[in-house]
């Protein structure tokens, strides 16, 4: 009965990844905008750098006027004068002449080489040239770093640091982005007491809690916490409703089979579907998920070594979705097995693993627990999932090791 | 004369670490504490369970009244009640009865193993049990997660999620963190204008601000921008007394020989002490670190690129001890070489690549830009290192992707 709609890894997945997600925009100052995503395609309506400019301190000077100077045969250049930095030329370059700048200084009309100081000789109003130049050499051209009308970040893009350098030079202080979503975050269970209390015998600290809204948080997310609900359905829909504004809703608790029992009633009482009850992984296998106020909601298992392996492979891929991210790519890293990992066969499994690294290669090796340890997140570095079809791993075997962030 | 006191990037960073970090704590709520750093050990003064709980929905028993139990000769035991979850048990388990009770509740003195619903018959007031048991199955111990007097977290720890959860269960929800430095973040140069202007000829819109200033964000610091100075000493030397009450002073600016020569010339001018002047790399050569009454301060190149290069790899290691922070591992990733990519001997060379993965495999190429280019950071997800000694990389060749965060 409990698991009638256990569905695989994939499946889940799929249904997650099915809701439809429309998030807000608004604007917003670059400075304030790192880590948010793009609302639109950002174009630049400039070219950078806006002019020629000189990658050296050097001599602007045309290329046809030094054809065949060498260190024992230089050629002569006179001095027009000099381009400061940050100053538009006033003159053309004349014939036979050249004009002293340093790097990032514009580059004037008629020049198309820059020969750097190194390869000239001061000789009174006029120099020598010891070397010839190809077309263009020395010169960062106009457009030549980012083109007038070119898309310079896509929509959906989640911004970097240098990203933000990107929009400031192409004048774009104020960016489209979307609005944060908003998650409320509820634990659940008659046996949770919060961290500033001192639990009677019999009853534990709310673990979930804190777990749940600090991977939401460090994902960009806007999240409330809306306390420790009773093991009763009454007590759970009163928290739900309580969080009905929000974007996502994720229930934790229920280790036994009557608590998750009232989480799935609470979820239908308030007239929300159960979309699945139930994946084929290990841990995590009692996980809830539906829609409830045309939102989705979770109902996350009460082991926090479960709780955890959920957030991480479910809800989170969900929140990107809802913030408009697209492109995510997780980080992973190649590594061999330093120990066999044993494994259920028919569920997807996944282990968490400490790294070593050593002679440039990664070991890999298991951190076993039981499931309702947490303990175990703080010496491993992230996970290794082993397939449904796949009878665990060998040692010296190669796995991806995907990394907490 | 420029380059009198280049350095390698090992001389560079040794230079850079033999700083002395002593950052002031605070003490600050858990749920705000995602990502600082710990300014003490973390002990627990309880065991975590703080009393044994069953893993499973069963009956708790003593081990030794079901030896024999099979299937076909099933095993009767007298229920004595229900322990529910989040309860003190009121009464001893006796010989020859079980308790009653669901995943998470507390297993009654006495009682040394728990039988899954599963391989339970009921039978009246009894059931009939079919399956031994070892001693502690389906039991998590007192203490077993965390023992009382365990160092859970240590000091210098950047908090993740999972901590916080732990800091939850052990009943610390206030915690001791390291003060976020503060850094003091100067642009200069005659030809920048800030994003918000429109730059006339010859000049370009600052892009070195937001890039260090988000660096600096993102990797947890406390940042505050003093603006564009000018190319004169006065200029950049008024900019640095803005900054004097900050933990870490970072200006950039300097494409040209001249403007390098203002920032040196500012810094001792106020009394500093110039440390190097000019690191080996490639991007990044002209870099100058200094100490300014006491705090690390560093002249980036004007180039964006250069820039950046240099943040990432002189700039925030040292944010990082300034934090206080222990422990800290770069995000990496092996890959092989898509093309051959040229470098300089005689310098340490960072080259940006992009990343592709197919058939298991990671394909590294690289993202060729001149210095002045901040816009190939957006294609790029990382770079890789050529050591000084090295002529370039080949194709087919494994190298170590370091990964931008």
């Amino acid at each position: 009965m409990e698991f009638l709609k256990a569905v695989s890894s994939l499946e889940a997945l799929a249904m997650i990844n099915s809701f439809r997600a429309d998030p807000a925009k608004e604007t917003i100052g670059i400075n304030d905008a790192l880590h948010r995503i793009l609302a639109e395609d950002i174009l630049s309506v400039e070219d950078i750098p806006p002019f020629p400019r000189s990658l050296v301190d050097g001599f602007a000077l045309k290329v046809k006027d030094i054809q065949g100077a060498k260190e024992t045969t230089p050629l002569f250049l006179y001095v027009q004068g000099e381009i400061r930095i940050g100053e538009a030329p006033r003159v053309e370059l004349e014939d036979g002449k050249c004009v002293y700048l340093a790097t990032g200084a514009m580059i004037p009309e008629g020049a198309d080489g820059v020969v750097m100081q190194e390869f000239v000789r001061a000789a009174g109003d006029a120099i020598e040239v010891t070397k010839t130049l190809h077309r263009g050499e020395n010169i960062c051209f106009q457009g030549e770093d980012i083109a007038k009308g070119a898309v310079v970040l896509q929509k959906g893009r989640k911004l970097s640091p240098f990203d933000i350098g990107v929009l400031s030079v192409i004048g774009r202080p104020i960016v489209p982005v979307y609005k944060l979503p908003v998650a409320g975050v509820i634990s659940t269970g008659d046996e949770i007491v919060s961290a500033e209390e001192t639990p009677p015998l019999g009853k534990i600290r709310d673990i979930n809690g804190h777990t749940i809204t600090n991977l939401l948080k460090g994902n960009g997310a806007d999240c409330s916490f809306f306390g420790i609900g009773k093991d009763t359905v009454d007590s759970i829909a009163g928290k739900l409703h309580l969080a009905r504004e929000c974007d996502l809703i994720i229930l934790s608790g229920g280790s036994s089979k009557g608590q998750r029992d009232y989480m799935a009633d609470a979820i239908t009482r308030l007239g929300g579907e159960i979309l699945f009850h139930g994946i084929n992984i290990k841990p995590g296998k009692p996980t809830i998920f539906g829609k409830l106020w045309g939102k989705p909601v979770f109902g996350l298992p009460g082991h926090p070594n479960s709780c955890a392996m959920v957030m991480m492979r479910f809800v989170l891929p969900l929140l990107r979705k809802l913030k408009g991210e697209e492109g995510y790519r997780e980080k992973k890293m190649a590594g061999i097995l330093s120990t066999n990992i044993p494994s259920t066969s028919g569920v997807e499994e996944y282990v968490k693993v400490a790294t070593r690294e050593a002679d440039g290669d990664c070991y890999v090796s298991p951190v076993f627990s039981k499931s309702s340890v947490i303990s175990s997140f703080v010496g491993a570095s992230g996970y290794v999932i082993i397939p449904e079809g796949k009878d665990g791993c060998e040692k010296d075997e190669r796995v991806e090791v995907h990394l907490f962030e």
